[in-house]
């Protein structure tokens, strides 16, 4: 069979140049995160099949590579469907899998418990520029934690890595899924129609208040509603404090503690005054997982057109795994994004060291070779990046490609001990 | 369907406490082969089915998790056999996919090209105990250096990380599979019986000499040459420099310039004068891999009980994917084994800091809570870890556990600011 040298359809090779931000990126997200108490854990890139079919996913449970079962547990000619042919598959996302964790060793784990992921994650959706079937995806969740303390420490900790990244002037945006009940259950909007009122809701930001008051009409709501539902939004607009209106607005359908706990998250996160980014209430913030139960949010920089990661609360997953709910939060950075918009603005990776090279010619004698050898580790020790390598006939053209590799310094050494 | 609380049959979760340490290990490797001049870089975990079944993997093809075709592609019905289900596989091992990579991509790279790569690799091997079916490999190689600076630079890197890990007293022992054909040359076996020569020679270390020749002569091979290829191994054991030794008696099968190399790179590590290590001559070292055609080498610590990595010397695989050889040489470190002996050795990270846990009770007003907030954040400016988390009910129970996560610092915050 013919080898492919291209990599499979939809993922990619990175090269060294984006790599070393990669590797950059990660030991910065590392030690940050770890100054707020998360440790890192790791689970299979493989989960059971069950697990990955659980309605966790949504829409991601449709693109999951699905991995044959093997031995003698494939048999293949009484297979009557593809479940009977598959035993595992590549996880779509981070969350399924740390809740399956979570609860297989809650009873060895502290609690709360900080737990920071950052792995590969696999989509098999319709290749497209800048989106691949293999990313990177970098999570922080704090499982047990019921009060906002949670959400607090979330937010600080996306926020202060952001900032150690260089990132200026961005959002963090948020709201509470209870929040969207109750203006839909203030509008009169019949329940069962929430979950399609906030896919609606979720377009304002494209297609603005017409447009979202158009797809509710198209969508089959009464007329009435709609009208209340897009007053509160114009309510809004024209309020100095949003969730000081809407608290007042949705007496009897919000509780009290709703709007204070994200008063206070707020509050909070303003009081270290980093200057990075600003705290927002954005009550047409909708996130797309439906097992989030209370607070959401979002990272915005308008200035790279939109969201670069996102996260809330889902009280309900563990309890789908032991039947004891637990509560649970969570933040995930658009690592693959955040990586591209550093590539695209040039980031230089700070406090490089000495990048020396050292051109050997051939046919050098044993003795001499030893000699050089010994120098480069002994720089090596002091610190210094030293590549050793064979001098080529074209040393100029040589040095030029090594200096486009970022070596700055060179020596060269000759057989003939007088040419040095 | 029920939902699985264990990982995947032959995978395991990791554990804070182990993934404090392989971040630990990961990034003094990312560093140290840095300062070699190696980069970076990363293939997908999927390959292409026809590049893991080329023959290259030996067992380990047999071995693959094999991914199931998506969407239009997958035609249960008319499928005859399992290639017709399958387009791609997660990967066993680190070099099938850095060859490909290498012939996709050498225009853009350096040459010589040092290249580092980390990741996990797949094996469906029969579960057993500290042996899974997902784990971590750790390579690096050299692709485009004809000369033996790519096994200096590549030893000298593998041993410099071992060392800056705390290993001492291990040896590297070398060989060269031109030596090795050498000596089943002299002694008369047949070619095509060489690559069992081999594989029975490899068991030396635990069937010895007696055990070495029994097996020869019940696999058929003539009593005169077993006599005379044992009797070079007598020879060996009595010789005070086995390659000179051999170098002589193979006169005529061995071209001299084979063990010329081998002393040259044993000269130049011992000239960096590292006393962590030992390098020495093995001329019954085999290494399984039939794509090996020069050096090869192991990582031997007795006291551990074997082998914790090798590599060698490869000129003919990048030829199998562009048609045109390249000289590629590699030395794997056996990560997974490394990260078990640091375990079971209670290995501690050196220079850790300071950690710091907040408890706030329940019911704090917002202001006070912003400024535990404000103060955590500047602590951890300061490179303290802090964590701040909710007051527990027992809290002499909750600092135990704390302080068993390693908190050694504790501030308490009430409600009641009198009762600070």
């Amino acid at each position: 069979m013919a080898l492919s040298k291209k990599p499979v359809t939809g993922m990619r090779d990175i090269m060294p140049l984006e790599m070393q931000l990669r590797d950059y990126v990660i030991s910065v997200i590392k030690e940050t995160y770890g100054k707020f108490g998360f440790t890192s854990i790791e689970t299979p890139c493989v989960e059971n099949i069950a697990n990955l079919s659980s309605k966790q996913g949504g829409e991601n449970e449709k693109l999951i590579f699905k991995i044959l079962k093997r031995g003698e547990k494939l048999d293949l000619e009484n297979a009557r469907g593809e479940e009977d042919l598959v035993d595992g598959g590549l996880r779509y996302d981070l969350t399924v899998p740390l809740v399956r964790y979570y609860s297989n060793h809650s009873n060895e784990l502290p609690s709360p418990f900080k737990a920071l992921q950052m792995g590969n994650v696999w989509r098999a959706d319709r290749p497209q520029k800048g989106r691949y079937r293999q990313f990177m995806q970098c999570d922080i969740d704090i499982l047990g934690e019921p009060s906002n303390l949670a959400e607090i420490e979330l937010i600080l900790a996306t926020t202060t890595t952001l900032g150690k990244l260089g990132f200026r002037n961005f959002q963090i945006r948020i709201n509470d899924r209870r929040i969207l009940k109750a203006m839909a259950a203030y509008s009169g909007f019949p329940e069962e129609s929430y979950d399609n009122v906030f896919i609606i809701l979720d377009k304002m930001d494209k297609i603005g208040m017409d447009g979202v008051s158009a797809e509710l009409k198209e969508y089959g709501l009464e007329a009435e509603s709609i009208e209340k539902y897009l007053d509160l939004f114009q309510g809004l607009e024209e309020a100095k404090d949003g969730l000081l209106y809407l608290s007042q607005k949705l007496q009897g359908v919000l509780e009290t503690e709703v709007s204070q706990g994200l008063e206070e998250i707020m509050a909070s996160v303003k009081a270290t005054k980093a200057s990075e980014f600003e705290i927002v209430f954005d009550p047409s913030l909708v996130r797309g997982m439906s097992y989030y139960t209370g607070t959401i949010f979002e990272i915005a920089m308008t200035q790279f057109g939109g969201s670069c990661g996102g996260g809330g609360r889902y009280d309900g997953m563990v309890g789908k795994f032991t039947g004891k709910d637990v509560p649970a939060c969570g933040f995930s950075i658009g690592f693959e994004r955040i990586i591209l918009i550093m590539m695209e603005n040039g980031f230089q990776i700070p406090g490089e060291h000495r990048k020396v090279a050292y051109l050997v010619e051939k046919g050098m004698d044993t003795g001499r070779l030893c000699g050089i050898i010994a120098k480069a580790q002994e720089e090596r020790e002091k610190g210094a990046q030293v590549l050793v390598t064979r001098m080529n006939k074209n040393k100029k053209f040589q040095k030029e490609q090594l200096s486009g590799d970022g070596y700055t310094e060179f020596a060269e050494f000759y057989k003939n001990p007088l040419k040095q």
